[in-house]
């Protein structure tokens, strides 16, 4: 894990050389703001990582990894207003600080930030990577879209439900590994390899996410334990369980979701319990595992010195490992 | 003027090619129904004729033209958001007919095909073009800063005024301008030169927006002339009121400006008593003409055959000599 605790050190390095302080400060003093938030920075330091990966100098990737992070910043701002949400990292949103028009047009400006700094890549590189960047920018938006649409839909299927995180989460990272790669100029193979891992290491993180809330140790997980239960959020767990609840069960499950009467604790018990009768965790586990062996089964299709590809798989399985 | 209506023909033509309707249908409805509102595509057939006028040919300059519409209508709809605009155009707003997160989202994702727009250009030419767009894209994003930051503030000078109407205005219509030179292939000289054109150009169309809200004729100008004085708009010609009032004179402004007791219609026939005794309309015009010959000007020193350039020229003649 060395290499990536490194590379992390880089950006945030990096990241502090292009916060200035421009005019007019109602417009960037957010910008600076949701960028010193902190984040764990791992999109762009696997970026940094896979160009590394294939040979690639730290220099040539160190913009486009900036315009990852700068990117998924963006994100999260635009994000933050339309879930309508207070707090981010324990901080207060810049939605929440500043309203939502600067959160509007900051996320605006990084956006365009973010597209600056991509362009400062080597011209050759660029006709490869801003199409890959674009296609990434629109999926991201779709995956929240349908994020959006899931609230209030009646029926949402796994399938719509997977394509959705692949969207809104795990397309960034896998076109973050894969521009690593582009820049690192290896085989399209090989960048079509670290894009798959990517993609199905994102979708298997996510599983894991929902199976932590409920399932992860109240000790260790640091949010309310259930709190998906809670929102009747529709998670994988959720989804399965009203995919295969019949006849009783299928009544209790509807009951609990939408009875005002439950208290919080109540309902969190009585969901998990009829999630274990449906064996929930195991099958969210099972659908979680299917995406972490495509992820590593790409991984080991690469063809790289298998002691670099190594920080890879020990990173995958950090994420696997996790408790929060 | 037929080679511009021309080349509007062929942005409305090229603009319902990529109106695709993709899924999820809530993200790309809006897009579709903001570019089939129409609008004068000025920009973009703007961006075209500078590519013709240095004997660039059409395709290579279309995407662009494209990218500078979408970019356009993007910025419309998040600054109808900031705005809390009911209406464009004679027709609701994405705001209004969607909501705010659509509006966002949806701006979101114009901004992104803005620029696959853009990167469909050569890329010899994109390394030129993409950093001007971008950097352009930030300057109308502070432009709207700085428009929603006079709102509140009570001391804007004529300077914060003309570059705020810069940023905002004027800059992505001489951009425009310039990346059809560069497409175009000619001198740095000339595509800096009709940038200047389309800058100051564009300060003095803005500068005419003023006047023509209160001395407009009222039967040809179709808004409630005045409107700006009734909404305390701090445009040109009251910044130089302002400026310009001492004494019971100024006493006598400030409380037009402020008095509640004051029917719509006597206020703006009061405050337009005082820009009279004060000669704004002649000083605002004065200031006008002042970008409008730098325009002409600038346009003059392009080296480029005279008879080509007349279409630029009737243009902006065409722009000071309106009437709405």
């Amino acid at each position: 894990m060395e290499k990536i605790v490194y590379y992390i050190s880089i950006i945030e390095e990096e990241l502090k050389k292009i916060l200035t302080q421009k005019e007019p400060k109602e417009l960037y003093l957010p910008i600076k703001y949701s960028l010193e938030l902190g984040g764990k920075r791992i999109r762009p330091a696997l970026l940094m990582l896979s160009n590394n990966l294939f040979g690639g100098k730290d220099s040539d990737a160190i913009n486009a990894a900036l315009a990852i992070e700068v990117f998924h910043n963006f994100t999260l701002l635009h994000d933050d207003i339309m879930d309508d949400a207070p707090l981010r990292r324990g901080y207060d949103t810049v939605y929440k600080k500043w309203g939502s028009n600067i959160a509007i047009l900051s996320g605006d400006v990084m956006f365009v930030h973010s597209i600056q700094l991509l362009a400062k890549s080597d011209p050759n590189k660029l006709t490869e990577i801003l199409p890959l960047f674009n296609t990434t920018a629109v999926e991201v938006c779709e995956g929240q879209q349908y994020d959006m649409n899931f609230e209030t839909l009646q029926n949402v299927s796994i399938d719509d439900y997977l394509k959705m995180i692949e969207l809104k989460t795990a397309v960034l990272l896998a076109a973050s590994l894969k521009i690593g790669a582009i820049i690192g100029d290896t085989s399209l193979e090989n960048a079509n390899h670290i894009y798959e891992f990517g993609r199905n290491l994102g979708v298997a993180f996510q599983l894991m996410d929902d199976i932590l809330d409920l399932y992860g140790d109240p000790e260790k997980f640091g949010k309310q334990v259930g709190g998906d239960i809670i929102a009747n959020k529709k998670t994988y767990l959720l989804l399965k369980a009203q995919e295969l609840a019949k006849g009783d069960l299928k009544k209790e499950l509807e009951f609990s979701l939408s009875s005002t009467a439950l208290k919080n604790d109540a309902k969190v018990e009585k969901v998990k319990d009829l999630f274990n009768q449906l064996n929930i965790r195991k099958l969210a586990e099972d659908e979680m595992n299917l995406f972490y062996n495509s992820a590593i089964s790409h991984l080991d299709s690469i063809d790289a010195p298998k002691e670099k590809k190594q920080v890879f798989e020990n990173f995958a399985k950090s994420l696997m490992n996790r408790e929060n």
